[in-house]
Parts: structure tokens; sequence; C-alpha cells
């Protein structure tokens, strides 16, 4: 297999979608983008055949990861950072990575009058979470989502989460630089280390400066000597911490300043490419594993030995090594 | 299957394994151990019959992981701990898990010299890091042996590991509880925070305190206000912080103190018993897991278009969901 790249011919209602797509226009972005959030597997396909033919155009936005807990001020901030952006003569769209959003109805990002100011803005393109279930499939459609924006021209695309745990890392896994918002408040840093998320961060933010700006230094200084504790992933960077507030639009400039000091960092040293690379193929791994993952459990014997040997294993019955042993057998007498 | 633990009918070479090992004899349990580390696989199926007759018998031991950088003092921290537990009238095994085994013929536990007279102790068993490759092959090997201990009535089974990362996850996902040996140094808890070593520890120990008792209460200031931060799995467990000298042999009995509170204090909230299903459920899926990539691996079309395919989702010229979907579909094209 030499050639995986060689253009397909495709249907032509696809057709009709990726030569939108290409022309900037929203119905055919907004249709892509519901074959991909859809669970039909003749739409599967479809997606995966517009997305082949979209790839060569993609990859010339700027991905930015933007997380924070509830109430740290998420949508005044990226609409602020929206609206800037636009008034710079960029494209900007705005997606969503919610796991929990197919139990609460979305629960970031479902009300588009939430960033009315940007979601109004011809220049802006604002998508919610898709309600796939478990984090993986949220995260992987989200990708591809990200991969269509790209296509269609957007210049910076914006990924938001919520700030809890798990899908921070997904989000820092699609996305260039991963920012993390925090409130000018003593212990919002201590929780964001116990989660897991402040090491993940490439950018920090501390919003809502203009309440208490001598608080929001504190929390600066507090979040600088964390920091210093956790490993950060790249050599050539240390992450800096800003104060700003989204609410007063202050701070905005200097944060997108960053981005591109971050961005022509790493372009220098090869990490940009090397990390959109790594993340693609992790990616890869991902959906084989959880492929491989669907396949065995709808073995038939699988299914229904895998209940009572599970129950073996933990009360110590049988040992993990002969369960996975005599499970993955039934894969070989499949046939 | 109702009956995944129906007693099997062993041969006979085999049962005698198995009844050297219940009697408590040192031949039979070290050439049980030497079946369970060949990879021949006439030798993997023998080892999971006779590892299936000892389950019965295994559960009974504290199992104790035990990590720290090179230089903290492990092996005679080790040797200390063992000497006094055969003292209190109990049998002690040590095993290692060191995924470098393989490379450098041994870094830890490769020479029994190291802890000398613990060697020649007859209540203690001491086996070296199964040098099998990757780290899970290697963890897995040694999660089998320290059952094989336990059903030679063992019991306490020290797991050693090195203290450089990946290895820790893997022995605290075998034992009770996870000790970290410190050096009475600033800056050595930073480097097991940026490690992620730090947040696995159930009880962290600075060792030669006896050097500058002042320098070791300072240690453990520091690690105390470090582990404030970070999350602990245990809602009733604060891990304690403790100075001692192993060399002095001063200080043990109250590490061994704290490990019996640990374990009643564990066993009082039913986490003693619900981690080891826990460990033992985690166990069989990443054995399914590794299993699954390996049959996956050898597929002959996947074999021989998986290295360019993974190049082209490098580049960019597929998606990693296309390049997916097509090397999951040579599996059920197989036959």
């Amino acid at each position: 297999m030499n050639t995986p790249h060689t253009p397909l011919e495709l249907p032509a209602t696809d057709q009709l979608l990726v030569d939108g797509v290409l022309a900037r226009q929203l119905r055919p972005l907004a249709r892509t983008i519901t074959l991909i959030e859809s669970l039909r597997p003749d739409h599967r396909a479809r997606a995966r055949r517009v997305l082949e033919a979209l790839l060569p155009h993609t990859g010339g936005a700027m991905r930015v990861g933007i997380s924070g807990v509830p109430g740290v001020g998420k949508s005044t901030f990226i609409e602020a950072l929206g609206l800037y952006l636009i008034e710079q003569g960029l494209r900007v769209a705005v997606l969503a990575v919610d796991p929990s959003s197919s139990v609460t109805g979305g629960s970031i990002l479902g009300d588009k009058t939430r960033m009315e100011r940007l979601s109004q803005n011809t220049n802006a393109f604002i998508r919610p979470s898709p309600s796939a279930g478990s984090l993986g499939g949220v995260a992987s459609k989200t990708r591809e989502t990200l991969l269509v924006c790209e296509a269609a021209g957007f210049d910076v695309i914006i990924v938001e989460t919520v700030g809890v745990g798990q899908s921070e890392t997904a989000v820092a896994g699609m996305t260039d630089i991963f920012c993390l918002l925090q409130l000018p408040n003593a212990g919002d840093d201590l929780q964001a280390i116990k989660k897991g998320i402040m090491e993940l961060a490439d950018l920090i933010v501390v919003n809502k400066a203009d309440i208490d700006p001598r608080l929001a230094m504190l929390a600066k200084s507090q979040i600088k000597s964390a920091l210093a504790m956790l490993r950060h992933s790249s050599p050539n960077w240390v992450p800096p911490v800003l104060t700003l507030s989204a609410l007063k639009q202050d701070g905005i400039a200097q944060f997108w300043g960053e981005i591109t000091r971050y961005r022509e960092t790493m372009q220098a040293s090869g990490e940009f490419e090397s990390k959109r690379r790594d993340q693609a193929q992790a990616w890869m791994w991902e959906l084989i594993d959880a492929g491989l993952r669907e396949r065995f459990r709808e073995n038939t014997s699988v299914k229904h030995e895998l209940p009572g040997l599970q129950q073996a294993v933990a009360d110590g019955h049988t040992t993990p090594a002969a369960a996975a042993h005599r499970l993955l057998k039934y894969l070989s007498e499949e046939h």
C-alpha cells in the first residue's frame, strides 16, 4: 500500500459537501459535521470518504485548547478572544469536548446565546460538543470536526472543555497549545494540580483579575511556584502565567501574543510538527485499540463467558492470565 | 462457564511442583518461577496450569511495594526490614520489577551479595527481576511469581523497583501498599513529584536520617506540604512521612507499625479487599489488550500495511480514523 492518499472518486452528494466546505460555505460545513457525528454505519463510511478528500486542505489553523472549572469565565473569555482575533482579520471556530453533554443535554456550548456577539459574527463558527456517549467517542468526533473546520479555512480553532479531569487529556491531545483558565483564588491551583490538569497546561491564565488585582497577583505567584514542581513536556518552553480580565477585555492581546510566541518557539525547534505527528499516530492507536476491544466484546463466546470470568478473577478463583488466555482463545476459534 | 475454578487433573511433573511449593520447598518454588519466566509456549501453558492449582492458596501475604532512586539505600533498607520481620517469626520474599534488567544485566537485585545476610537466611527468598523485555511482560511475570510465593507460605512479599517512573505504576498496581524511599535532600521530593511517583505513595520514608537529622526533618516537612497538594487514592488514609536510618537499623519497627496500621485501616473500610479485586481485574484487561494488540500485529495484511499507513497518518496523508478502519477490516477478512 504505497499510496494511501490516492484521491478517491467521490459520489456526487459527498463531492458537493467537499466542494462546499472548501468554498467556506456554512451549510455544507454543518452538514459534514452532522455526518461525522452520526452513529449510522453508512454515515460513518461517507464521513470517512469526505474527510479523506478534505485532508490535503487541513493543518493550517492554530489549534488552541481551553479548559477551566465552571464559573471561571470560559465563555466570556472565548467570546473576547474570538472577537479580538476577528478584528485582526482571522476566522475563528469554537468546538467543545464535554462527555457529560449526552446526559445533561450540554453543559457547555449547548446554548449559543452564551456567546451572543461571537455567534452572530460571520467570521465565527460555534459548534457544541457532540453527545456521542463515551469520552473517547466524543473526542474522536471533535478531532474530525476540527479537521473539517481547517479545510473550511478557519485560522484559529478553539476547543473548549470543562475542567474536571479526563476530557482535558483528550483536548490537550488534539490541540497545539493547551491553556488553563484559573480563578484568582488560592486553592483553585491546588484543585487543578490534584486533578492532573495543571501539568498539561502550556499557558495559564488567571481570569477576573479586575475584581482584586492584588489577589490575582498572589494567585499568579502561587501557580508559578506550583509549576516549578511539575514536569512539562517541552524543554524549550516554560508555561507562562498571565493575569487578565475577559469581562473588561483587558489582557487578550497579551494572551494572543504568548500563543504566537509559543507557536514560533515550537516551530523553530521542530516540536510543533512532531507533536502533531505524535498526536495523529496516538489517535490512530486509540481507535485501533477501541476497535479491537469492540470486536472482542462482540464475540459470542466472549459475551457469554466474560461476566463469569471477570467475577472469578475478582474473587481470586482464577488468575487474570488464565482468564485472559481463555477469552483470547475464543477469538481464534471464532471461525 | 459456571465453574472457572474447577480443579484440573495435572500432569505428574506439574503436580510435583504444586505439592513442592505448598510444602514450602525452595527448589520447586524456584523451578515454578523459572517456568513462569520462560517464553516457550509449552512452558507458558504449564505455568498457567500450576498457577491455577496454587491459586486457592494465595492471598495470605502482605504485599509491599518499595521504590526509590539509585543511592537511596533500598538494599540496605530491605535487608534491615527483612531481618526484622524474620525476627518477628515471619517469612519474607523479595522480588523486583526492573524493565532495564534485560539490557543492563540487572541493575537491581541481580546480585544477591547486595543483601548478603538476608539471602543466607532460610526464612528469606530473594529473586531478581525477570528479564523478559517490555515493562508489561516483566511486571506480569513478577505478579505471577508473587502469587507462587504466597502459595509457598511467605507472610510478607516485598516488590522492589527502581524509582525512575513507569515501573512504579506497575508495582503500585500489584501491591497492597506502595512505599517511597527518599533522600534527605531538598529536591529529591521534587524529582519524585515530577516523575509522578509521589502521588502513588501510601507511605514515604526519608532514609539516611542519621547523617544529618536536621536536614532529614526539613525534607520530611517539605514532603508533607508537597503531599497536601497531591491527590491520594483513599479517603481514609493520609500517607505518613517517616525518617529513619536503615544503616543503623533505626526506625524499622516504626515503619512496620505504619504498614500494620495501614492494613488494619484498609481492611476495616473494605478497601483492602476491593483494591485487590480491582488490581486483578485491571491486570486481566491489560493482558487482554496486550493479547489483542499482538494478534492484530501478527495479521499478515496488517503486518504488510501498518508501516505505510503509520507514515501516511504522521504525514497527514490519511486520517487516523481511515487508517484504523482499514487495518481493522483486515482482521475481519482474515478467513
